[in-house]
């Protein structure tokens, strides 16, 4: 291959699908110039960047378009190589009418991986079926300031729970044989006071154990094959330009063997935004001997100033060729390099390419498999918060809803929902799914009931002009289904979602005191949060009825809702962030060491209004019989336990044990706590289980003195609780002999076995 | 000397000076048990802790009770030992009737070392009057997090202005004969979300080039002779147990000689807090390892504990030998171990110790002299941050005085003035100074002027019944002077000071919606903030008719406010912190890096109200004729520029010229610019100097990739200012030559050599 050839195999194009089937046409974007494809395509292409992604297409037609598209890339240059296609997937495949599954933060919220890991497969299976061949998800940062934008994206605040639910859904997309990305690498939800990008100051430990944590989960425990670097620098270091992070960590010690690809501009920021490359050729070639492949989402530094960095002499030819072998590497594992290379997706199997417009609706994005699966993730990630017996709703006469959220189709949605990303900038076309409103789900479960109806104040207004009819309302109604939370959008048009940053955790606009108002109205106030991020209640905290909270819950969310509201569903999710009880505390998340929660010293409290792992259920579950097998155990070994739960409720209910860790000394300052495990349990009324659970001592390892990660003896605590607040049981052990270091070959997690009680 | 004679030369015992003359009396604090000095001082005894500082005594009769004690110290021991006597002067000497400097955010607002230098050297001279030794100042914390209660007691959030008027203040103290103290080593400052003590998530590069650069500075500069560790830890390693940092850098590369002391309590904090000591000898074991010497306030780890894990070998009397070495020379060096050694004070030579109620008030710790200086400083430190023309006030009819600070006494005053440190515990005791408020400086300043008072609201209530008496007021008056800010005191009891952290920035209590109210009134307001931090002004930052900055300026504080107002001083502070614009963006300084700083990016915009080095005058300066010498210079070279400044308005005014260092292109992520030197210029109507700057090029030195020290070659900005916002000259050049390593050798500096205009 020539180097311009090889070079363009190292980028991609962004391109939209022809809404009637014809060839994608590149996007002209704000921030890119004009591309053209008929210049670039002889040397062949990397990468096609959101066909699907970046308008409204029939998705028949979109992957029609893909096709041709393909078939002109690999019929343009010599060796016949087609582009991988990639499309974002952050909570279903963002495109036009398919599934718009919970965001992230909700999947944390189920701490249940294996629906998570279902959800995937879906959603890669609708990905392949039209042509895709790698997704943009999942995102790994974990939670450090809940006033970033993107907590929406994120799993949550404690790297297990993150490296858990993301290795599931990297497993279950990888199955479906499209290619997973872990983002953002590394760092990024550290950015300081939660604004978009900006630079992340943290030492080496706190990003060993906190941030880099679950990508080193899913590197080797997911068989993921693509990483993207972060936008932020650490400490001063880009990490598109990190080569320690990039290849040093990634590759040579935890063994990953896919492509590094940029997010998107990330190489050009280096010269324009971080001010460590003078030029676009520096930065590519920063950006190649860092580790990073692929330039996205199209050609800024890998092209002309790339051919001329290297033509200068400026960067080594050697650096392409490396990273050209792991691009077509990955072609080749797709099979896009196979002599017999069928560009036709399964979609399209059979089709006549000739006759586009009877294929238009010929591809349902959105079957009722997906809406059910959907629907149960949903169901198992609301999260109710608070219960003064309100919950649930028995047959009330008349419902007074308000509040910003009650009648919005897409306030279930996240940023990255395809109506949200793309759609709004196409009010003329159909979200293309159905988003049943609140409104519509209430009435649907609640068949008897008469619902009222007033926003009170809009998202994120200034406007109070609502609030007397709102209160008209409360006062002659059973009982207030206030529906709070946020909108999520894009730069500054959210408030919440990229680029949506909140200065504070008040609830945006004037729903704090539409709340306040409310609670002052005498009715009781069910409050429902849709919403990307916690916030701080205020006094609804206290003094609502009933908190429910749920974070952007996708396209069967208000049903899920309604049915925790009317007791259909018995609510079992449990927050994957701390809900704080004042709005200024940031940065903070649970995971803290003792002086970040003490109060003595400080007047400000940093304790959560609800902790995290919290959330409450309609049946109770008691924690019973703790037996340990040995209360001491080597550095190396590993301690068991067994205790039993039962459901001493009613009704049929899922318990959430979560399993901690409290390292009382340790050679540098430790969390207070963090959780090393957690298991979901569904017991009948009156059933019980025996959890045992085998805890390696692996499990309390951390970086140490030295930056090695180590497993010191000495005392340690292993708390089983409902939440990080609520511990049940607890053990004192401890760990004899030696300082052990362990390296990525650890044990990363207890097991758990449920069995039946013994006698 | 006996092991336990050598361990007890390691601590001190806090102690209160009597009242009438007599010895002190261990002070008995909630966080400690008993000591009995009896028991003690047969082996010896290291340090005396604040026998001034504790309770309000009569200066001559706390001379003489510390002269009794010291006698009685040298005849129980052996030896003849006396202990080194340590005092807080935060901002004077902590103690009953010494003087109340400004605080030192104010000395960084004077831009004015040289200043500051005479000030430390009043309260040396008066702390070694009385018999006292060392002084626990200067604080060369950097400001990180404003919400934090201590930024009162920094010196702003840029290192090398800390570093340059800590150095003054050190030799200052030390010219005196008195051992200054370096606090707090290292990175307190930026303790997470400004909540004093949390924990510091601080990467290695940030941590060297913004909190250590001025504590190098020092070390270097000022012969400081002792260091206090920072009570935080730092990435999980707590400092009084970061041997790489008190022993490595601050000895083995510094060069530091003196003596290393805990900070209060700090060393039990490794047990108590950090987790990283299982017992109390372990965490002296782990201190005396690192290299503290000095166990403060008194003997926690450093006693029985200590002497136990000797015993057991855990600790190696080695280490004990190496603090008592340090220890030891120190007290050589004071003269403490001299044959002759002297224990009576000059403040009580000639004295009758006999006859104590004849010494009371005798010794006068704020004679006129001294409160010229604090004077001086509190003018100098005054920033006028807005003036649409009212200021100065001319000859107004009737002013209007509003607000929570307009006739508090102690509202000038900062958390470690003695009257709020200790007498407020002590409230039938007069506070021993004088403190006019600011109706009395007003009331002074503005004779024919009719002063009409009122409250409007307290410090930190919420009441606000007060605004409709503040408004009629205001209707009936010129011009409302409005007294806005803080109440220093300790853990809670204030809202600002140790302890007293701020959730946001927002004015504390209801005062914003006073001053939103008082605007809404239509007479011209004057806000006059009395403060401790920097607060986001809403709509005063655009609305009032002035706004006129100080920071807790000390006992003539009212008086130099009251002469801005009426013009007889003609303000010449600048900003040593940024003053946000919405209360919410923190952690954040004007140090950032370009991506702390770009608005497309998210929807928080950290954009300042006023600017780091802002502040006004009542006259005007042109900045003009720019010449470089010579536009390039290797990386071991230097830059000479020089330009004139011209006074161009009608009286006599002082410029300070602000030297910034922009670095486009580097190897890692850059702060857009940072202050590099600055020179105060007063000038007469019509005059102009010309300012010869030499620039090496050592300046623009960072903490490279590999953790170095480097000087790299490129393109540099070099930014003459009046304000970091308000760049008046800009000198492109370059950097040529090899990538230079430098060290603590390196020149710190950019020479500023003022002269008469040529021609």
């Amino acid at each position: 291959m020539t180097l311009p050839e090889k070079v363009a195999q190292l980028f991609g194009v962004w391109v939209g699908a022809s809404a009637d089937g014809g060839e994608v046409a590149p996007y002209q974007h704000e921030m890119e110039e004009a591309v053209s494809l008929e210049a670039l395509l002889p040397q062949g292409l990397g990468q096609l960047t959101r066909s699907f992604g970046t308008a409204p297409v029939d998705p028949a037609l979109g992957a029609l378009s893909l096709l041709r598209t393909q078939r002109r890339i690999a019929a343009a240059n010599r060796f016949g190589i087609p582009a991988v296609a990639h499309e974002e997937c952050l909570a279903g495949f963002a495109a036009w009418g398919a599934t718009a599954y919970p965001v992230p933060l909700s999947w944390g919220a189920t701490f249940n991986p294996r629906l998570i890991r279902d959800m995937a497969e879906r959603i890669g299976r609708d990905m392949r079926s039209v042509g895709v061949h790698q997704g943009l998800a999942p995102v790994l940062d974990v939670v450090r300031d809940a006033r970033w934008g993107r907590v929406e994206e994120t799993i949550g605040e404690d790297p297990y729970l993150v490296g858990t639910v993301a290795t599931a859904y990297v497993q279950g997309l990888e199955s479906a044989g499209v290619v997973a990305t872990l983002k953002h690498f590394a760092g990024y939800s550290a950015s300081r006071t939660g604004r978009n990008l900006a630079p992340v100051g943290m030492g080496a430990r706190e990003r060993a154990d906190v941030i880099l944590l679950p990508f080193e989960m899913a590197v080797r425990e997911s068989g993921v094959r693509s990483v993207m670097h972060a936008y932020t620098d650490t400490d001063g270091v880009p990490s598109a330009a990190d080569e320690d992070l990039l290849t040093g960590l990634l590759r040579e010690n935890w063994g990953f063997k896919g492509t590094v690809v940029a997010d998107y501009f990330g190489i050009s920021f280096l010269k324009l935004l971080h001010g460590v490359a003078g030029t676009l050729g520096e930065a590519a070639g920063a950006a190649l001997q860092a580790g990073v492949d692929v330039e996205l989402p199209t050609v800024k530094a890998f092209g002309e100033p790339l051919l001329k960095a290297i033509a200068d002499g400026q960067v080594p030819e050697e650096l392409v060729d490396r990273a050209l072998r792991r691009v077509l590497a990955q072609k080749a594992q797709l099979g896009l390099l196979d002599a017999d290379w069928d560009p036709v997706p399964e979609a399209l199997a059979g089709a006549d390419e000739n006759d586009p417009a009877a294929l238009r609706g010929s591809v349902n994005l959105d079957p009722a498999a997906n809406r059910a699966t959907a629907r149960r993730v949903a169901e198992q990630s609301v999260v109710l918060l608070r219960n003064n017996g309100t919950l649930p709703l028995s047959r009330p006469r008349r419902i007074a809803l308000i509040g910003p959220n009650a009648e919005t189709p897409t306030a279930v949605l996240g940023c990255y929902a395809f109506p949200v990303h793309v759609g709004v900038q196409h009010p003329q076309i159909p979200v293309g799914i159905e988003l049943p409103t609140l409104r519509e789900a209430l009435t649907a479960e609640f068949p008897g009931t008469e619902i009222v109806v007033a926003q009170g104040a809009s998202v994120d207004g200034t406007e109070t002009s609502g609030f007397a009819e709102a209160v008209a309302l409360a006062k002659d109604a059973d009982v207030v289904v206030l529906a709070l939370g946020d909108r999520a959008g894009l730069f500054g048009r959210g408030t919440s979602g990229e680029g949506c940053d909140a200065e504070s955790l008040v609830l945006p606009g004037v729903q704090q005191e539409l709340l306040d108002t409310l609670l002052d109205a005498g009715t009781p106030v069910v409050v429902t949060l849709l919403a990307g991020r916690p916030y701080a209640l205020g006094r609804g905290a206290g003094e609502a009825a009933a908190v429910v909270q749920s974070f952007f819950p996708g396209e069967e969310g208000t049903t899920a809702i309604a049915g925790v509201l009317a007791g259909r569903v018995n609510p079992s999710g449990r927050l994957p962030v701390s809900v704080p009880r004042r709005p200024g505390v940031q940065p903070s998340t649970y995971l803290s060491a003792k002086l970040g929660q003490v109060n003595e010293v400080s007047s400000i409290d940093p304790t959560p209004a609800f902790a995290f792992g919290h959330g409450l259920s309609y049946t109770t579950f008691h924690w019973t019989a703790l037996d340990v097998e040995s209360l001491q155990t080597g550095t190396a070994g590993e301690i068991r336990l067994s205790f039993t739960v039962r459901n001493t409720g009613e009704r049929e209910g899922t318990e959430v044990v979560q399993l901690y860790l409290h390292d009382p000394v340790a050679s540098v300052v430790q969390p207070v706590q963090r959780l090393i495990g957690y298991r979901r349990l569904s017991l009948a009324p009156g059933e019980a289980v025996r959890v045992k659970v085998t805890v390696p001592a692996d499990l309390a390892s951390f970086t140490g003195r030295d930056g090695r990660r180590v497993v010191e003896p000495g005392d340690l605590e292993l708390r089983l609780g409902a939440s990080s607040a609520d511990l049940r049981l607890t053990v004192s052990c401890t760990l004899t002999g030696p300082v052990r270091r362990v390296d990525h070959t650890r044990r990363m997690h207890a097991t758990f076995v449920t069995g039946p009680l013994r006698g």
